[in-house]
């Protein structure tokens, strides 16, 4: 090992500055995506907030999780998924990530993230809940698990995929989303976004065979 | 909305082409991370696995959430978390993205991918799972809570961090790591991978004030 290389064991992270543990924790799972949540209350008031939690959980059938904190921003979030039973999650581009960020500010119950922040929502006859018509990636979702983790009674939810909208440009014959063609932006942190640029596609692993770039 | 957008249903999702359908929805959540596993069985054979479906659960305490398929390759990582209680995880940099791609490999279980693709194993005093010493960063985390989702029969496992390994240089003053200085890949779908580029940091959300750009 390097000289300069940092060890922290479990009692020098219990022991670091409050904000610095929230940084470094935060950003030590690697990079995320960035999600926009639209989901709507029984008196029709929208709600859109930004996640960083949403993870691929299966394909057959299609699969999404979430990862919502107990007292985190978007609280309303959560209460609108279980009373209504449906979400969108619609990614993030480049050109709107400070109206995506604003969205995570603390705002009254009856106001709508979409009016303030100025994005537009957008409906399907499929799922009761918005979408953010500025999102090259939308998605449309039904609640069918959740989960409240014992560890910091965060709430685990999984929601199947019931409708995807998405410009054919950025599908690839393979199925395969083209996301930086997209400008759709990654995040480290809490506050962090990034841009990408494709290294390549590699082939399938099998023991025994090389791995090729092929694409 | 614009003319060449595709519309998928439900019905239309369950039609796609098995391996269109693969690619299209493992991409679908967004960028993901790029994770090794370690682990070690009790007969103290190791594991590496690459995992894509890491989460950020939470800072205090520091948790992460993990999802491991019921029958996807790296099958016995789940076995060795749950016998030693203990693993690791490893950031992927872009100078071993073939070796880390080719542990998905469906090798026999009595074989060490640490020495099938040539990367090194590294162990601290503090758990018996190694890690890839190449990794820029590395984490070990102890097994706390584990879940078995009903929609698929996939495993959500929620590990707490115990230690840290990370050059100096790669720790931001205020806690936040810089993963793009140390080369760390994103990834879409199952087997493309990007190098990123920092947008900014953007200021703490607030009602009625403006995001700036604020590094």
């Amino acid at each position: 090992m390097k000289q300069d290389v940092i060890f922290f064991g479990s009692e020098d992270l219990k022991k670091l500055d409050k904000e610095f543990r929230r940084n470094f924790i935060n950003s030590l799972s690697g990079y995320r995506s960035v999600n926009l949540c639209g989901t709507v209350n029984k008196k029709g008031i929208t709600n859109l907030a930004i996640f960083n939690t949403v993870i691929h959980i299966g394909s057959e059938p299609p699969l999404i999780g979430m990862v919502i904190k107990p007292s985190s921003v978007p609280r309303d979030t959560l209460s609108n998924i279980i009373e209504t039973g449906y979400y969108t999650l619609n990614h993030v581009a480049e050109e709107f990530i400070f109206k995506a960020h604003q969205t995570a500010a603390r705002y009254d119950s009856n106001k709508s993230e979409f009016e303030i922040v100025k994005l537009r929502p957008f409906f399907t006859k499929t799922l009761p809940a918005p979408y953010a018509e500025e999102s090259p990636v939308k998605i449309g979702l039904r609640l069918i698990e959740q989960f409240r983790l014992k560890s910091n009674r965060s709430t685990f939810i999984v929601g199947e995929v019931i409708e995807t909208i998405i410009p054919s440009s950025l599908i690839l014959n393979d199925g395969l989303l083209n996301l930086s063609l997209a400008h759709v932006v990654a995040s480290s942190g809490i506050d962090t976004y990034y841009a990408t640029q494709k290294i390549g596609r590699l082939s399938y692993p099998s023991p025994g065979k090389d791995i090729d770039l092929i694409g």
